[in-house]
């Protein structure tokens, strides 16, 4: 597997104190790389989540909502290489085991065990294996590093992808760390792939909840693959309350707090967008003027998803018309004739037709580069939304056509 | 253009009397073909249509909207190699322009005029060519062969698409015919990229409009190529009345020809998606167990548009997880553990798991054929749908990633 032309760098992170973490290989494919991660939290982690909006959710994602409302968390489990998803009562058998084995290994109750799993649908994930390897990684407990943690929970990422942020709670500083894993079946409806995101901060969990959803709501909402979302969305943030903040009760309390948790997930968000299957260019898409936030949304993401722009994109092809056609196809109030659109900031078309002495040489010099900004104004009213995808290219195809097989 | 592995022969195609053809090179681009096309009919011809739902829709289609209500036609002008769409007051100048033509050597009214055109979006129709061009196909009228029509009025078509139908009404026979252009940008929605069909029989306009848009909901409406519903989709019928049958007065009267129309717009829909954009395998996606027709509909085109199911097909991977996923994410009514799926009737997956035993061979020599059938069944309800699609190949990618430039 190719590294992604839109990867970056592996960032330093820092530890965060009342997390360790543990990789071990199970084996859930013929591979030797670590497949299984565990994160052991110490007493008194409050955790928020937040899971795909997929009518078919995977039996993961079914405890993770059970256990969320209890709000505590002593271990998250993450096995990579089989998703669990549809796999009926066999499939639930074996992530509830994994799930009482780590808490009994820590003396913990199990609904205080958070798991998620990735990979292929509809094989049951091995008890056996998934027992013994939660029980490997508990005994590697203290030596995995973050780069460990988030290689073993990727599948067909070219290159891992976390990020930190650091903030302040009435007047203490706190750390947050956040992991992802994500390249296809990207379309989050709510919630990402994998990602997990852990702090320091003592915050109290329905709190870390309104956090979290408001965070999500403009990060990993607003990205898009390949407009297929996945039945195993899952995010998770954990905090241990060891930075001694005194914690917060209001949104206002954790403003600072807030605006890093939120520019935390977007960086982690546009980072799953750079692993895109196949993507060769970063597309960053502005509507304005739409009648409504929600409105900008959805033209937004119809544009984002729609395959002539994606591979008008991979081509190079300044071709605006497809980015017109992708906005009239959205279903929300549009006017022709009112419409704009931009590339790299040069408006191309204005009011229903082509800009007068239209030159396309700088929208193609825009078009060359990796990262492409492709804005819409639809002249209505006061809505605004971005999203982030990548384009459509071979490599999408030559990925997918046989992944399974 | 390679032609399409699931292209059809053209068919003999009857004449239908008070229909007269004729075609000519305007030189929308620098290529030697015919490239307007002129359907001319004799007076009492009564005309119903569909066209896109897209709120960008082009001047053609505007034009068509208003000029449908009259309910009578003597012209259709077609073109091909620029859409005209999003060109503002200047590509409604052209059109209007070319339909005065049209109009004035037929010596009929302009709103018996109906337009139509294809291919590029955001390049004005060019008025003088547009002009010429019509008057040139005027003077080759009675000339020109169904499949030089057909062939005139195709753009990234790799063959010339029509088929015809016969029935009976008051106990005279007649005669319909349809011919189709559309590969990509086909996701219609409520109508097509451009179909025509002519038929002799006698139709009350308002009734012909009845049965259009019945046959449309159960062909067209349930194609998709890539999802990209076109600004310019299209579908009109014109009835000569020259069979001298009784004109039919209620849907009763005319249930042969209403199910003749419906088998040919289906057949039309088809080879549509049989040339499909870089289509290797032809899709029927059959849903049933619906809470009801619609949300069956939904389901069956979630499924058809998840980019990962068509790659799984055009690799000839029975991967029934992405067909779980992609009914998961369409928000409709569904209960995993009640789902079931088969691939070429043979069940894979159901009650939520792969069932007992499940023997991939048979499955996977049924996707090594070029007509792959996928059945969902959600257990809830008795709504049904079906709808048709290709894969997602190499080619759709190689096309549309240099398609204007």
């Amino acid at each position: 597997m190719n590294i992604s032309p839109l990867a970056r760098p592996f960032p330093e992170l820092p530890e965060i104190e009342g997390v360790r973490r543990g990789v071990a290989t199970a084996g859930y494919k013929p591979w030797a790389r670590a497949d299984v991660t565990l994160l052991a939290f110490d007493e008194g982690t409050t955790v928020a989540g937040v899971t795909t909006q997929s009518k078919c959710p995977s039996p993961e994602v079914d405890l993770c909502r059970r256990h969320l409302p209890h709000g505590r968390a002593r271990a998250l489990v993450v096995n990579a290489g089989n998703s669990n998803a549809f796999t009926g009562l066999r499939g639930a058998e074996a992530t509830a085991a994994q799930v009482r084995e780590a808490a009994r290994l820590l003396g913990c109750e199990p609904r205080e065990v958070f798991a998620a799993s990735t990979g292929v649908i509809g094989v049951p994930l091995p008890a056996e294996k998934a027992t013994a390897g939660v029980a490997a990684a508990h005994r590697a407990l203290g030596r995995a590093s973050w780069l460990e943690a988030t290689n073993a929970i990727g599948t067909t990422d070219t290159f891992p992808k976390a990020a930190m942020r650091e903030a302040t709670i009435h007047g203490t500083k706190v750390k947050l760390v956040g992991f992802i894993k994500g390249s296809g079946m990207i379309a989050p409806d709510m919630a990402t792939m994998l990602g997990f995101l852990v702090t320091d901060a003592g915050i109290p969990a329905a709190l870390l909840q309104q956090l979290l959803a408001a965070a999500n709501g403009k990060s990993f909402s607003c990205i898009t693959v390949d407009s297929d979302t996945s039945t195993s969305d899952t995010l998770l943030a954990f905090a241990t309350g060891k930075a001694g903040n005194r914690p917060p009760e209001t949104l206002t309390d954790a403003a600072d707090f807030a605006a890093a948790l939120g520019s935390l997930c977007l960086e982690l968000a546009q980072l799953v967008v750079r692993d895109g299957e196949g993507a060769s260019r970063f597309i960053a898409i502005t509507v304005s003027g739409a009648v409504s936030d929600d409105s900008a949304h959805r033209i937004a993401m119809s544009v984002a998803n729609s395959p002539l722009v994606k591979t008008a994109v991979a081509g190079g092809d300044a071709n605006w018309g497809r980015v017109v056609a992708a906005v009239g196809k959205a279903g929300e109030p549009a006017d022709r004739d009112r419409l704009s659109i931009r590339f790299g900031g040069i408006e191309v078309a204005a009011n229903g037709m082509v800009v007068e002495g239209y030159d396309e040489a700088p929208v193609a010099a825009h078009l060359a580069g990796q990262d492409v900004a492709i804005g819409v104004d639809l002249g209505l009213g006061e809505g605004r939304a971005q999203v982030w995808t990548c384009d459509l290219t071979h490599g999408y195809i030559s990925i997918n056509a046989d992944y399974r097989s």
